[in-house]
C-alpha cells in the first residue's frame, strides 16, 4: 500500500477475492493481478473494436458470456498483442496456470494483459508467481487495482451498495486508464464484480448498455487500443436476484453509477491532464448527433488546449459542433453554457464577463452544456484537457 | 516583401492580377487580398462541410460554379463566422465594393475571410482600402499570398507550366493553412488560377477531384473550420483549351501537382510542426479503408508525438491501423516500412536496427509505407508531428 498511503479500502462483493503482486516483469510495482470467485459465476465482457486484437481479447471473446467463470488473471507491462501463435500459447498458459491453482478448468479463467505491444510475455515469471498470487488473495480490491496499472498515476476503484426488493447487494468496480506510453500503447481495462444473481444473458445485456453510457463516452486522445476490455462478473453469493422491473432499474442504475465513476477517473487521470471535461448536449434532433457532437468536443485538440489555458473559447466549441454535423438550423437555436455561464445564444455570442468565466475555469471539473432546442435526445461525454505534459510523455526523445 | 526576403516571385497565369495590402485590421501585416481576371472567368469552388458556415462561404456557394466571375477578395484577421445578418450584409459590402472598383456586378466577385470567429468585420476599413487594393495589383501572387495568412509562418504558393496539344498553359496556386489560434480558429483557404479554357462544369469536376487527393488528405489537428474553401478560376486567356483525353489527363495531373504541393506546405507549416508525415497505404481491400487508415494515422496524437520524438514506434501504427477498421486478415499480411526500413511483416515485428531508424527519422519528411497485400486500392495522406509548441500556441494562458 506504500504507493497510495491514504487509499480507502475497497471491499469486493461477497465471495470474491483479489490480489496483486510483483512477479518480476516490472522493476518494483505490482504487475500481476488476480480476482476470483469462490463459486462459479456469470461473466460478461465488452471488447475493443480494434481489428488488431491482443491474444487475451480473442481468448475471452470465445468464452463470454458464460455461467461458469471462476477468475480473471491480468498481467501489466506486456500487452501480448501482435505476438502471433506464441502469444496465443502464452495466454493459454496463464489460464491453465491459474486454473490449476484454483482447481477448475482453464476455460473458467479469463485473461487480460496491458503494456508493451509486440513483446512476448515473460511467461515463466508469470506462471511461477501464480501459487503466491492465489495465496495472497483477500476480500479487498486494492492490491488488484494497483497491479493492473501501467502509466496511470492513481488506482481507480468505485463501489456501491444497492438495495433491491429482497435485500442489499454490492457492485464493486476497478479499472485502469488508457494512458499511452513508450514504446507502444496501453489499455483501458475495467472489471465490475457483483454478488447479485444474474443470468449470463442479462449480465451481457446490462454490461453492454452500461459501457455505452460510461467507458464508451470517455476520451483521452482518441486512440483505441488492442486490449480494451470491460468485464462483469456476478456470483450470486448474496442470494438476491432481480425480481421485478423496479429491481432491474435500480440494479442497472447502480451499474451505470459505478461505471461512470470509473470512466471519469480514467479521463481525469489522462496523460498530462489537469482537468476533467464534462460535455452534455440536450435537445438534440437525434441520439447519433448528440453522441457524435459531445464526443467530438472531448477529442478536439483546440478545445482541450483552450480549457487547459482556462480560456472561455466558445468559437472553438461552436466550430466543432458544426463540424460534427449538428444541422445549421439547430446551431441557430443553440444555447451554450460553460461552468453555468451563458456564452452563446440566438446565433451569436452573449456579452459575458470574460474575467469571471476564466476564474470559474480554474476548477478541476469543467462543464460544457449545449442545449440545441431541436429535439428530445441527449448525451454526455467526458474528456480531459491537453497539456504540454501529454506531448512530453508521449515523445520519446532520442537524447 | 520584408517578411520573406528570399522569396521567389510566383507569376500568375495570363490575365490575372493580384495584390495584398494592410487595411488596418491587423497591426502591421497585410490583411486584405485581391485577385482578379481582366476578363470574366469560369469559377469553381469546394467548401467546408462544417454545418456552421461563415458568411462568405454561403455567399460563394450561391454563385459557383459560374462562368462570369471577375475577382476574389479576401480579408484576414476576422472570419465573419457566427456573425448573423450583419455578417451577411458586411460580406455583401465586400463584393459590392470590389465590383464598383472593377466595373462589374457584385455577383462577379467572390469573397473569403479568415481569422477570429464571432467578431463583426471592420467593414469600413476594408471598403475604404479597395481603390488602393486594385491600384496596387500586379501579375505576381506574392503580396496576395502574404495578405491571406493568419498564423501561418510562411506564404504558400506553387506554380506549374503544362504543355497541352495546342500549347502551354499555366496553373498557379496560393493557399493558407489551418493554423488555429486565439481566440478561435483560422481556416484553410486555397486559390488556384489558370489561363486554360474550361467550362464551368469541367472546372468544378476537376477541382473536386483534385481537392479529394490533396487538401482533403491533409490534417494538422483534425478540426474542420467554418471557412475552409478552395477556388479554381480559369480565364481562358491562353486561348488554349482541352482538346482530347490526353490534354485532359495532363491538365488534371498539373492541377493535382499544384494542389498536392500546396497541401503539403500546409501540413509542414502546421502549428508547432517540425516534420511532414507522408502515409501511403497500398494493397488495400477498398478505397474507403485505405483513405480512412492513412488519414487516421496522420491524426493520431500517439503517432504524431512518437515521430516528433524520432521514435520508430511501429506498435502505435499497427494499433491505429486496426482501430481504423483494417481487417485482421489484412493486418496479418501487412508490411510496414518507415523511412524505407522494414519494421513489421508476417504478423510480427522484424529485428531492425533501432539506432539506424532513429537516425533516418531526423529528416524533415517522414514516410510511412503500409502494404496490405489484400487488394488493389491505395491512398496517401499528409500530416505533421505534434510538439509541445502546438499546445503552447493553442493554450491561452491567463497570466
Amino acid at each position: 500500500m506504500s504507493i497510495e498511503s491514504n487509499m480507502n479500502i475497497t471491499k469486493l462483493p461477497l465471495g470474491f477475492k483479489a490480489s496483486g503482486i510483483n512477479c518480476g516483469v516490472r522493476r518494483y510495482r505490482p504487475d500481476l493481478a488476480l480476482v476470483y470467485s469462490e463459486t462459479p459465476c456469470v461473466a460478461a465482457g465488452v471488447f475493443t473494436l480494434n481489428e488488431c486484437k491482443a491474444a487475451p481479447v480473442t481468448y475471452c471473446q470465445s468464452i463470454v458470456p458464460s455461467s461458469t467463470v471462476r477468475a480473471i488473471v491480468t498481467n501489466s507491462g506486456q500487452a501480448n498483442a501482435a505476438t502471433g501463435p506464441e502469444g496465443i500459447e502464452n495466454n493459454l498458459r496463464m489460464a491453465v496456470g491459474v486454473a490449476k491453482e484454483l482447481g477448475c478448468a482453464p476455460n473458467q479463467v479469463l485473461t487480460a494483459s496491458t503494456g508493451v505491444i509486440g513483446q512476448q510475455l515473460a511467461i515463466e515469471k508469470i506462471v511461477y508467481a501464480f501459487p503466491e498470487l492465489v495465496r495472497r488473495s483477500t476480500p479487498d480490491a486494492d492490491l488488484f487495482s494497483l497491479a493492473i496499472l501501467t502509466t496511470d498515476l492513481v488506482p481507480k476503484t468505485a463501489s456501491k451498495d444497492v438495495t433491491l426488493s429482497s435485500g442489499k447487494i454490492r457492485i464493486t468496480g476497478v479499472c485502469k486508464g488508457s494512458g499511452m506510453i513508450h514504446p507502444n500503447m496501453a489499455t483501458m481495462l475495467g472489471y465490475i464484480f457483483t454478488d447479485v444473481t444474474l443470468s449470463a444473458e442479462m449480465a451481457q445485456r446490462y454490461l453492454k448498455r452500461a459501457v455505452d453510457v460510461s467507458f464508451n463516452r470517455i476520451s483521452v486522445d482518441g486512440d483505441c487500443s488492442t486490449n480494451d476490455t470491460v468485464f462483469l462478473l456476478a456470483n450470486g453469493q448474496s442470494n438476491i436476484g432481480i425480481q421485478n422491473s423496479s429491481d432491474e432499474e435500480i440494479f442497472f442504475q447502480g451499474l451505470v453509477d459505478v461505471s461512470q465513476a470509473l470512466a471519469k477517473k480514467i479521463a481525469i487521470d489522462g496523460e498530462g491532464a489537469t482537468k476533467l471535461i464534462e460535455v452534455t448536449m440536450t435537445g438534440a434532433p437525434s441520439q447519433q448527433i448528440a453522441d457524435k457532437a459531445t464526443r467530438g468536443i472531448t477529442v478536439s485538440p483546440l478545445i482541450k488546449t483552450a480549457i487547459h489555458g482556462e480560456d472561455p473559447n466558445w468559437g472553438r466549441i461552436l466550430a466543432r459542433v458544426g463540424a460534427e454535423g449538428v444541422p445549421s438550423a439547430a446551431i441557430e437555436k443553440m444555447v451554450l453554457r460553460v461552468q453555468g455561464q451563458l456564452l452563446f445564444e440566438n446565433g451569436r455570442p452573449t456579452t459575458f464577463d470574460r474575467a469571471h468565466v476564466r476564474e470559474l475555469l480554474k476548477a478541476n471539473v469543467v462543464k460544457i452544456e449545449i442545449e440545441l432546442n431541436s429535439g428530445d435526445f441527449k448525451s454526455t461525454a467526458w474528456g480531459c484537457d491537453l497539456s504540454e505534459k501529454y506531448v512530453e510523455i508521449n515523445t520519446e526523445y532520442t537524447t
